[in-house]
């Protein structure tokens, strides 16, 4: 069991063991073959139980998310890309600029070493792109069940961009409610290739990081109250949490909410409430009516061209409710999710 | 699909549904009376993206661990414990005071809501113990396989409570390895669990916060070099990977080394070398030789009578080995685990 004789070449295993999760030979070599051959950098070299930091400020954020997404490969994504643009847009959407990262992997024995392989580096390659280390990680192994399971945690720290707060508390009547984007895209796109459906009009994944629009949008004298980012339980349930968390009523008109042609399309298919979906690349704004303008230009200019104002904020109340007008101007209220309506897209 | 009709009580589900991962409703019910209700303090309160933290220093230290450990509940201990005390010994281990814990949880379809309340509330019974508190925290759910399952990451952040550096770097030849405690009992305690074993002498795991014994050793005039906790791969893994990281040959006496008469007979049972075994509760400390009296009366005056010095640094090589000298004189060289021995131990 104690291998004494190092000298022989070792084949390259084309799946994943329960050794590989053992804390011996086999993980060392699988962090050395994939994880530090991707991510390498002076914290993650020292090898030692976890990363002794410098920050450049003392103002920090810091959260946790674990991603389950099955499959781990969809149209615009992965579950890697996606596990590092999830948290590092949460600790955006509190003004934070991201700094560091870590993963924590847990593998199910039979899952492709190739698929883990490439996985990791797209995690590299989106981190690398917003200037991101990872720093710390860790790597378990389960029983094989399907052998298609990997489940990923990714905690973040950042520092603030700005020194006042930015959340729900912030949010004053009559603040405009910038939506980035069309919704929809993320869980349309992992349904869809979970459910193997074809499209005449394919589309991709929203998933991608955040953190350039916020840049620009803290970047200008916007005063930017309250940041949230679409993904579980979609726009609608983003709009109940603020509503309860600021104690506001929220007023939102539905025609102003893009939703692209084929992800209409699909649920109405699969018989599900865009509005509901998850998206991993679209987040809302609270900022003052006058600045509405100003944070429409900027996300344009980083390319957001369906960026809109989507509605407004009514009055403090005790029983805040989430108004969605309609086309004939009819009135109704949304409520949380209930139920569950896609399992596993993030 | 949209519940509209809030005013009906809620019966108590007894296991957890896929819904309780949907980000609606559901969850925000389990959030409420599962994590908020033991977690809770001004942070979380905020349900924000992140916690905004205010550090007491900017050199901090960062780390990940994931636990997969089953049973969840064992003799000494339950996974939510384990998964507190891990991180928090792992900052420990790095010099650092741990202040902020995130957790990321991912449940099995059909895992008892009693179980995992339990689990939780055991967490934060060991993290307020050491002055820990949780700031963020994510939920996933996914598909029944045996309702067993429970998967947690914890992450945390730590300052520094001494300026200079802890790592194997720091080592230095004729080092003295002083051992905390006994080792082997985590591992065996939960192969005991798993396997129905029964014992005339039964014994618990180990498991258990670092960190005032870390105090201890730091507050004192102790030049500690290096510590590593003796988890994975147990106390043999842990000698080798500081042998590598620190290209220093260590000479260690067996005899030193104390494990428990009900270990060794388990151990013996499963055909297992306890120097493999994974501890939750123990760790090395590097520290000159001058200084080695000192650290083992520190260590005994926190309760650690079995704290022993185990062996010593020897010269700087490309070919550092961890040499065992048994009672009899006789020299044997100590590997990495090669195979899986114990899995889904922590």
């Amino acid at each position: 069991m104690y291998d004494q004789s190092c000298s022989l070449p070792i084949l390259e295993d084309a799946v994943i063991t329960l050794a590989h999760g053992s804390g011996g030979k086999q993980t060392q070599k699988l962090i050395n073959e994939v994880f530090l051959s991707a991510f390498r950098n002076r914290h993650l070299e020292l090898m030692h139980d976890g990363a002794e930091l410098v920050l450049p400020s003392n103002r920090v954020v810091f959260t946790t998310d674990s991603f389950i997404v099955q499959p781990v490969f969809f149209p615009g994504g992965d579950i890697g890309k996606l596990a590092v643009t999830g948290t590092m847009n949460d600790l955006a959407m509190c003004g934070a600029l991201p700094l560091y990262l870590s993963c924590g992997f847990i593998i199910e024995e039979g899952f492709s070493r190739k698929d883990l392989a490439a996985i990791v580096n797209s995690m590299q390659l989106e981190a690398q792109a917003n200037g991101v280390e990872f720093v710390a990680g860790d790597t378990k192994v389960i029983e094989r069940q399907t052998g298609k399971n990997l489940f990923i945690n990714t905690s973040g720290i950042g520092v603030k961009m700005v020194d006042r707060p930015i959340n729900p508390r912030q949010i004053c009547p009559g603040d405009a409610i910038v939506l980035s984007g069309d919704i929809g895209r993320h869980g349309m796109a992992v349904m869809a290739a979970r459910e193997g459906l074809q499209f005449a009009a394919p589309f991709m994944s929203d998933c991608a990081s955040l953190v350039p629009l916020v840049q620009a949008l803290l970047h200008k004298s916007i005063d930017v109250r309250c940041l949230r980012d679409l993904t579980r339980g979609g726009l609608a349930t983003a709009l109940v949490e603020i509503a309860e968390a600021s104690e506001m009523d929220l007023e939102i008109d539905e025609g102003a909410i893009a939703i692209c042609e084929s992800v209409s399309s699909v649920a109405e298919v699969l018989g599900i409430d865009p509005m509901y979906v998850a998206n991993e690349g679209r987040f809302i704004a609270f900022v003052p009516k006058s600045d509405a303008e100003e944070a429409l230009c900027s996300l344009r200019q980083c390319g957001m061209d369906g960026a809109s104002v989507i509605g407004y904020v009514g009055i403090q109340t005790t029983d805040p409710k989430v108004l969605l007008k309609n086309g004939f101007g009819v009135q109704r209220r949304l409520y949380r999710l209930s139920g569950d309506q896609l399992p596993r897209i993030c």
